[in-house]
C-alpha cells in the first residue's frame, strides 16, 4: 500500500492540539493542495478563510458552541462555496451577472469547496497534523457569514481546526465498507441486512458506554434521534440554512 | 514534498482511458479510501454506486450528454448523499424516522458524500489512474435516480469515471492560490484585483483559442455566461434539482 493510501485509510479525527504553531510554509502547502483539485468548468468556485488570530477565534467560539477544538487549534480553515469572485469577474467584463443565482450553481460551488476541503485534510494529515470537521458551521451559517464578513453568493460549508495532535486516537469504529457499496443499482436495506451491518457497532464497548450515559434510550439509533440530532433542532437549523441561502442570493430564480 | 502532496498538487482531469480494466483489488483499495474519511457524527451518510456493466453505462450515457468519458471508462463511481440507510436503522430500532427529512440533514449527507468522493479521487490518482468529475450528475439528477434505482433520501452528487490514462495531460491553468485565500475575514474583489488575478488566464494561448471559437464574445467571462453555463440552462436545471430534493424527502419540514 502506498503512502497516500496509508494516510487516507488511517484517518482519525483529532480534537486536542499542542501549542505548536503551524509554519507559514506548511500552511502554504496545505492551501496549494486545497486549490489543486477538480473544479466545475475550471471556475474555482470556493474561497478559504484562514483564521489564526485569537480575537477571531474567540468571536467564532460561541457559534461553535464553545467546543474546545475551535479555540485551542492554532489554525482554522473555513471553506466557502463562492460564486462572488466569478460574478465579479463577469461584472467587470460586461457579462451576465445573474446567471448563477440559483440552487444548481450553489451545488457546483458546494462541490468545489468540499473538494478543496478534503484535499486540505489529506495534505494536513500527510504532514503529521490532526484536524476535525465542525458541523456547527452549517447550523449557525448566518452568524458565521456576519463574523467572517462574507458577501452575497458566499456560504461557508466546512470549518476545520488543525494542529499538531496531543495524541493520535484509535481508529473510529465504522460500518464495514460493503455497507456503503452498491453494484450497478442501489440495493435497499431490509432489517436482516441492517442488523448484520450494524452488529459490530451495536455490540461494541463504545456503544455500551453511550447507552449507560443515556438510560432513556434502548439503542444507539434512539441516542441519535432523541439527543444528538433531534427533529426539532434539525428543522430549526434547516430553516436558518434556507433563509441564508435566499439572503445570499441563491434563490433568485424562484 | 511528500508523495501525497505531490499526488494532490499534480492533479489533472483525464478524459481518455485505455482498455485496461481496473482490478477488483485496486477497486477495493479505492472504496476503502472513500469510506475512511470524516463523517457527520460517524453516521456515514453516503453510498457509492459502482458501474462496470456496459449496459448500465449505455443507459447513463445520454444523461451525461453522451460525453465519451461516461462510456469509455472501465469504471464509474457515483457518490450519493444517503440518509436512507441511517433512516432504515432508525426504523428498525423504533427510533424517530423523520428527523432527517430537511435541508440541514441533506447538507450533512452532501458533505459526507463529497469527502468520500475526493478521498477516492486522491487514492485513484496515487495508484496511477485518471478520472474526471461529470457535472451532468446534478443536471439530470431526477433521471439518474431512476436509472440507479435510488430510494427516498438518496441523491447523487458526484459522478466520476476512472481508468488508466491514454496520456497525462498538462496541468490546467488555474488562478493563483492567493485568489482563493482570505486572512481572518473575506476581502471582496474590486476591478483592479480581478484584473490582476485573471491576467495570466485571460492572456493565455488557451483563452485566445477559446475566443477564436466564440467570435460573438469579447472575453472569457462572456463565453461562460453566453454559451457554457447560461442563465436559462442553469435555472432550468435548478428547478429539476429543487423538485428532486422535495420528491426525495428533504423538504418535509417546509
Amino acid at each position: 500500500m502506498n503512502e497516500t493510501l496509508q494516510t487516507i485509510q488511517n484517518h482519525v479525527s483529532v480534537r486536542q492540539y499542542t501549542d505548536k504553531k503551524i509554519s507559514e510554509e506548511m500552511l502554504q502547502q496545505i492551501l496549494k493542495a486545497a486549490c489543486s483539485g477538480s473544479t466545475m468548468g475550471n471556475m474555482q468556485l470556493f474561497s478559504i478563510i484562514v483564521t489564526e488570530d485569537e480575537a477571531m477565534k474567540r468571536k467564532m467560539a460561541p457559534l461553535h458552541f464553545n467546543q474546545p477544538m475551535a479555540t485551542q487549534a492554532p489554525l482554522i480553515l473555513t471553506f466557502c462555496a463562492d460564486f462572488n469572485r466569478f460574478n465579479r469577474f463577469c461584472e467587470f467584463r460586461d457579462a451576465e451577472t445573474e446567471a448563477y443565482s440559483n440552487m444548481q450553481s450553489y451545488h457546483w460551488a458546494v462541490i468545489d469547496a468540499l473538494i478543496a476541503a478534503q484535499n486540505a485534510c489529506v495534505a494536513a494529515e500527510s504532514l503529521g497534523l490532526g484536524f476535525c470537521w465542525l458541523g456547527t458551521i452549517t447550523y449557525n451559517v448566518d452568524k458565521f457569514i456576519e463574523v467572517l464578513q462574507l458577501p452575497k453568493h458566499v456560504i461557508p460549508v466546512a470549518c476545520i481546526p488543525m494542529g499538531y495532535p496531543v495524541e493520535k486516537p484509535a481508529l473510529t469504529q465504522k460500518l464495514p465498507v460493503e455497507a456503503m457499496i452498491h453494484r450497478e443499482t442501489y440495493h435497499d436495506y431490509d432489517q436482516a441486512r441492517i442488523d448484520a451491518l450494524y452488529a459490530e457497532k451495536e455490540h461494541s464497548e463504545e456503544t455500551a458506554g453511550i447507552l449507560r450515559e443515556n438510560p432513556d434510550c434502548e439503542n444507539l439509533a434512539q441516542v441519535f434521534t432523541k439527543h444528538r440530532y433531534t427533529k426539532n433542532d434539525n428543522e430549526a437549523f434547516a430553516k436558518v440554512l434556507m433563509e441564508t441561502l435566499k439572503k445570499q442570493g441563491f434563490f433568485a430564480d424562484l
